[in-house]
């Protein structure tokens, strides 16, 4: 009697197996290749993980629905397996640590477990060599749409952490690489339908975007930052909960923004996705003044880029030559709305 | 201008407001009340952990989806809040660990924003506090059908967790509990249709699922079981994945199981609920010869009881008295069939 004849257990086998060729066996039993610190990988109730001493443990999970966040016929499977992994570890980035390993939840139509599935997990399983972030588990069901839940542990030297809530007015605000680039793909790709191609220009970054985890690392370790977030949902939806958390207000420069030059956009069109596009997950932080001379224009070929200042008053402002402060409304990504 | 004025964030903090109400608060930083191990809980990119030192780190998640797991209009919304986290903490309690925190992904309707989603973390913090598992953190969406996926993080002393692979021939096979309990519920409910109420007799073990923590522990700490896991699927589902983990087999002795009396069901009907039920979220575990003499009767109130022993052959097999033993069948929960 084949033990394993199950259809739950074949898919299990399936993602299983896609992860543990790229790692060494010996003897029979798990050896450990892609990450040090995984004790006990899948095929158990749970993932044994050992921490590293002094270090403490970063924990973040992360929707990625069908219909909410990807078309299937329009986002190639290997480019949401990418996603799926990369915008989770942006928040491990986001805290200035390295992620360590993931779980995966998967909830998959019956005919998405053939070829959509192989190609999912060629994308996941190139994200997580780059991120250093081996499969530690998961669960798996079936359901009429792609379900998906990624569950990212990191790690970071105690204290370290870059948190949201540290921001002081007088700090340089920041971001890193260029804003609104994921949308302007994304917008792109909607306007003439079909399926992307894994190499058209314009959509590398919504496809594959980069966490900026060498960055964040940087700014943490030399205690750069004093507060820091990724961008998912749009600087005009981010910036509110990093001043919300730090009980500070900002005002930013429009005109000073990062935007993606670009002949199919005008210049306010720039602007606004710089404001309100989502899914850039590029870094946004603050500074203080005495530690603004230490910033570079650019680390490891991303720029970076003062875009205001933090506020004692709890508001965050818009700030255009030869007009008033406007109030800025948060236009990003909001599920409920 | 209110910064927090967006409708994600309104969610993420009203089920902030419900978790962070038990904890101390001391000047204006989260105090750690309800898990000393949490360093920075909700409202940043992700929440720290602070690791036991001389521990292991156990990492689960769980899929608990509407319409696959449970039905609106049929379960108390308390109900799924309890049973979200209790199922997800019974995988901990599998690897003989402790809960230590969660995260809480949610994708809700509109429409159960209010009422549904008070209830429901009415019942999630309720086995918050039973577990000793504080909410750490998560992410939420909207979506037509709720989804909750839920992550537990746990601590096992290094080395001795309870794994599924190390079953050996002659081992003794037990389960907690009662087998078919949870199934028999969920079939009275089907039945008759409507809404559960909380106190319904024979609803308890469907609703309100109990992880087997303590018993575990013990298991782990004496050293007692060479492997173990819990029964989420059914018997007939689990136990081959125990064999299989572990290159074994297997042989039960139906009419030894620990199966529910009632009246409105025959003795093959109980011992059917108790092969292929699921949901029961029981203890399966083996323990060699030489300790069978250290196992109690029951543990804290739980009966405890030999079903059969673990086989060289790789086969799962039911013996009968006076009939040739028949092949076991995985005829439990399986969302692929």
């Amino acid at each position: 009697m084949p033990l394993r004849s199950q259809p739950e257990n074949a898919l299990l086998e399936k993602i299983h197996r896609a992860f543990s060729a790229a790692r060494r066996t010996r003897g029979g039993r798990r050896a450990r290749a892609l990450g040090d610190s995984l004790a006990l990988g899948m095929g158990d109730d749970a993932a044994l993980f050992l921490p590293t001493p002094g270090r403490e443990t970063i924990l973040t999970c992360d929707w990625f629905l069908e219909s909410t966040h990807f078309l299937r016929d329009q986002h190639p499977a290997d480019a949401l397996g990418w996603k799926s992994l990369a915008r989770a570890v942006s928040d491990i980035a986001a805290m200035g640590g390295e992620p360590r390993c993931f779980l995966l939840s998967l909830a998959l139509p019956r005919d998405a477990t053939g070829r959509w599935l192989d190609a999912f997990l060629i994308g996941l399983r190139r994200a997580a060599k780059r991120f250093s972030c081996p499969l530690a588990g998961g669960d798996s069901t079936q359901r009429r749409e792609i379900l998906i839940n990624i569950t990212v542990i990191g790690e970071v030297r105690k204290g370290r952490a870059l948190r949201r809530d540290r921001a002081k007015p007088g700090d340089l605000i920041y971001v890193s690489g260029h804003l609104g680039e994921a949308e302007q793909g994304w917008r792109q790709l909607r306007k003439r339908g079909g399926r992307a191609s894994r190499t058209e220009p314009g959509l590398k970054k919504h496809l594959y975007p980069e966490p900026r985890l060498a960055l964040a690392a940087w700014l943490g370790e030399k205690r750069l930052a004093t507060a820091a977030m990724d961008l998912s949902d749009g600087l005009s939806t981010d910036l509110p909960r990093l001043c919300s958390a730090s009980r500070v207000g900002a005002i930013i420069n429009p005109a000073g923004l990062p935007t993606v030059r670009s002949a199919a956009a005008s210049a306010a069109e720039s602007t606004n996705l710089a404001l309100n596009g989502g899914d850039d997950y590029e870094l946004l932080f603050t500074v203080s003044p005495a530690h603004a001379k230490k910033m570079p224009a650019s680390f490891a070929g991303i720029p970076i880029t003062q875009i205001g200042e933090i506020t004692k008053a709890k508001k965050i402002l818009l700030s255009r030559v030869s007009a008033s402060p406007q109030i800025l409304r948060p236009r990003g990504w909001d599920p409920f709305r």
